[in-house]
């Protein structure tokens, strides 16, 4: 515990920004006419009735008069998408609306588009909070989206996902046993074999196990592939080609052996049936898991991957 | 856009909370002693020199003024496992505190473990902010730990993960390529690949193939297991348990039959080497996420499997 007289300002920060928060820009037009925004995430509400939010600002920030007197303002909280424009109003010195679509609200206030909300207020008390001003405002108007909103925490923006409470981690009833079910491994062998599943009839259809299945998605973006190239695209699997799954391939007539390996017209049909089947896996995922989740989940898997990435060549970049 | 004259309480509440938070519980002591605690997510810091937090209470609130004049008062932001917690002193009228062991801080205000980090102040402001009073206290002293933080956002629990923002979605450079790197399904596999790649060396020293590991995986926990109760188990893959792949395994002296299939000794040393491996590549791949994101990718991949369940019984419930 550390105590006042020992407070480090980066540490304390670091502190406060176990707190949380999302990333609005407030708005303002100064006397001169000229558009005033900056990037702010002590916003919070504060009362219902009558409405009214609440944000502070360095006192020694020189647009801090702007917002005092009778002002209007606006919060615009913002989405996953606008993790630039934050950047562009946490920064001093440029053009801050340079380009930017604006739109009118009840006050002559920069109105940002493609926000996940947005309050439209006039400053009803302006406080003292040390080294910052804390503006309370009477909010006018407000709209919002279905945006999914961008995070501040820890110094980096973040992404939310809703708390699954029916999935809360089950204490093992064998608490000897040398694994358990909240491993990241065991998670996502499951995950990934149960989104499997939902296509598996069609692999097995046409007698595709996981390594052909994995052989003919490479092939449908690029082809032909000699043996050297589908090794080491395999390679992530840890696993080698193996070379009897190509030529039972090339057997059953799904491959064609031609300057390597190319698809046969049985092939493609093959294939692009099941990947039309694990399309549809996929678009049922993602509609349970709501939009919000599976950008999550896809943000988390990427860093997964690049965390064990063994260097493997990305297979859409051009040869 | 709504109008001040159009408010309605409930659809206002939802767009303030498009604005994420994180969760705090505030605590006191009454002048009879007593501790007070509630939950509050209008948390917010708001100065470094002096170090000067705030957040917000209903004026209607009967443990207001306990807050008033040079109170103390100290103000935790929850962890994720302390949803419970969070719930608890969100409701009046039980003992908030029973059960709970508190710590000594500078003041008599209740010091709760397990936290992400704790502010204990004294009141330095009180303000008016419509139904609500605008408390700021100056902090006295701090601790932060490394626990995951809990969030609420759009009215519900959350979890944060960090942006991966070198991993931004790559356009494809094929769009007419039949799927895509941003895919869920391909994210899944891939990540699982790769983890996987982490000990396949282990798999390939015992030529145990994924199946054999799954079985052996299944044994460890729970013996012996009848040909049906293993092929329950393995169903969630899709695949039928592969009679051919138990049978290699008694031929080569890792399995046991008797009342269905055992661990012999050898299989025993296999499976736990092989899952020791598995650990430690578990190990890396948490440390290389860190805490906090390993916790949102448990919590999505268990959505995602709870999404897909086809009604797997939990292996660790005791049958």
């Amino acid at each position: 515990m550390k105590s006042a007289s020992s407070f480090d300002a980066r540490d304390f920060r670091q502190a406060l920004s176990m707190f949380a928060t999302g990333v609005t820009i407030v708005t303002a037009r100064g006397d001169d006419g000229e558009p005033v925004g900056l990037t702010v995430n002590s916003f919070n509400s504060v009362s219902l009735t009558p409405p009214m939010v609440l944000w502070s600002i360095a006192k020694s920030a020189r647009s801090r008069p702007v917002f005092s007197g009778d002002a209007h303002w606006n919060v615009h909280i913002l989405a996953e998408e606008q993790e630039a424009l934050s950047n562009r109003f946490s920064r001093a010195g440029e053009d801050k609306f340079f380009g930017l679509t604006l739109e009118r609200g009840v006050s002559d206030a920069p109105l940002l588009p493609g926000c996940s909300a947005r309050f439209q207020c006039q400053t009803a008390f302006e406080y003292d909070g040390g080294d910052h001003t804390i503006f309370v405002g009477k909010v006018i108007a407000y709209d919002r989206s279905n945006r999914a909103p961008l995070l501040y925490l820890s110094g980096a923006y973040a992404l939310a996902s809703r708390r699954a409470a029916d999935v809360a981690t089950q204490p093992s009833a064998m608490p000897s046993a040398p694994y358990s079910e909240n491993l990241l491994g065991y998670l996502l062998g499951r995950a990934h074999y149960q989104f499997m599943a939902g296509f598996r009839q069609r692999l097995q259809h046409y007698a595709l196990s996981d390594a052909d299945f994995f052989i003919l998605s490479l092939l449908v973006v690029r082809e032909p592939m000699g043996d050297d190239e589908l090794a080491t695209h395999i390679g992530y699997t840890g696993a080698a080609a193996d070379p009897r799954s190509l030529l039972s391939m090339v057997d059953r007539g799904l491959l064609l052996q031609a300057d390597g390996y190319r698809l046969s017209p049985a092939g493609r049909d093959a294939i692009l049936d099941v990947l039309a089947s694990a399309k549809s896996a996929e678009a049922q995922l993602v509609q349970q898991l709501g939009e919000q989740d599976a950008a999550s989940l896809r943000n988390l898997l990427k860093k997964c991957i690049l965390a064990s990435d063994p260097g493997l060549p990305a297979l859409w970049t051009t040869p």
